[in-house]
């Protein structure tokens, strides 16, 4: 695909730390294929409703890439996406930076805010394929080493397609910024990193199948920072 | 202080997986005080927006505990906030779940969703209380090791209170459920765990000084897991 630039709409622009804004797609792209969850949210008789949930992402699906969510078809969030716009936000914390002022004590994240109003997936193929994006996401190659969902499973399931159209980037990084007059205050200022980090895969009580290749490769790609 | 159970409201009973609602405000408390961040959702211009953001929180603060979040002035998400019902969302990713059949893959996590109309905090002293509150809960001890906010910067800076009164926890853990008939198929099904973990400390460039204890204690406490 070819990507544009991320173009900024009323809703989009950052209007404070201008210069944590990213204006390259390709960095959209890298915060959600870093992340495991992101944060919807749908407005609810009127008032916002925020639910953590996973999801997949397709960047060949539309003219900007396509990311995918799926719920069950009773979830009040699901029902009420596809009339809505809605926002889905995904956010790395990368640290906790500590200033020798209280003011200007931050964090380094990436975080990447998408809206739009969301299709409701029906065509079978692409429900199918969608809801392979989500399980590949938590673990590349997962899908393909499942029982796949029989027709009960679909029809349980609404998948909603949203495009990454109208999305806007912000991250933080390096150390405190502290000011000019506070430098030799006797304050340690820096930052502690924070990584999220996967443990020994643990079989489940009734499996006694050696952790397949895939399994693995998921949990050292997560593994302890270096 | 007393701790009242939750009492579900419309918004906050949950419809499904009803297995997975905690109706103790304790499990609420410990969701707060383990975590880093939050995901506030506000409507603006009918539109939810959803902004990963640290708090604070004071269980001894009115009847049910008090939230504490902070932003600029001009943030969009503060300005819009104190004039309607705000979502605010914790949640603690625990581990992927990995089931023999791709839907009833999940994951483990614990995550709170709190409702309520905030409350802009104008007093001084409660003002400079919240701000020392979320600092404290990203690294407890540190308020009082860095120099306090000023005039000028307590009056860049807007504080929101929410009471914790209206609030829902739910939270899944253990292995995968797969259905009886699948209990055979030749597929690996487990958990990969998650945690959330701290590297060492990094001094800014401009500082000499050696890492202070309560900066070891956060970071050890976010230690690799065992």
């Amino acid at each position: 695909m070819t990507t544009t630039p991320l173009q900024p709409t009323d809703r989009t622009a950052l209007r404070r730390s201008k210069e944590r804004a990213a204006t390259d797609r390709q960095e959209l792209y890298d915060v959600l294929l870093d992340g495991m969850f992101c944060h919807l949210g749908v407005v609810v008789d009127g008032a916002p409703l925020v639910l953590p949930t996973a999801y997949g992402v397709d960047l060949d699906e539309g003219p900007d890439g396509t990311l995918y969510l799926h719920g069950s078809v009773a979830a009040r969030s699901v029902v009420a996406a596809p009339q809505q716009t809605i926002c889905v936000t995904i956010t790395h914390a990368d640290g906790l930076v500590l200033a020798r002022s209280a003011f200007h004590h931050s964090v380094n994240y990436r975080s990447a805010v998408i809206f739009g109003v969301p299709r409701l997936v029906t065509d079978p193929d692409e429900k199918l394929h969608a809801l392979n994006r989500i399980v590949d996401h938590l673990v590349p190659g997962r899908s393909t080493a499942v029982r796949p969902p029989n027709r009960k499973e679909l029809a349980k399931t609404s998948v909603l397609a949203l495009s990454l159209t109208e999305a806007s980037v912000k991250t933080r990084s390096g150390p405190a910024n502290d000011e000019e007059q506070d430098l030799d205050l006797p304050y340690w200022t820096g930052v502690i990193p924070l990584h999220v980090v996967a443990g020994e895969p643990e079989n489940n009580p009734d499996c006694d199948l050696l952790v397949p290749a895939h399994i693995r490769t998921r949990a050292n790609l997560l593994g302890a920072p270096s």
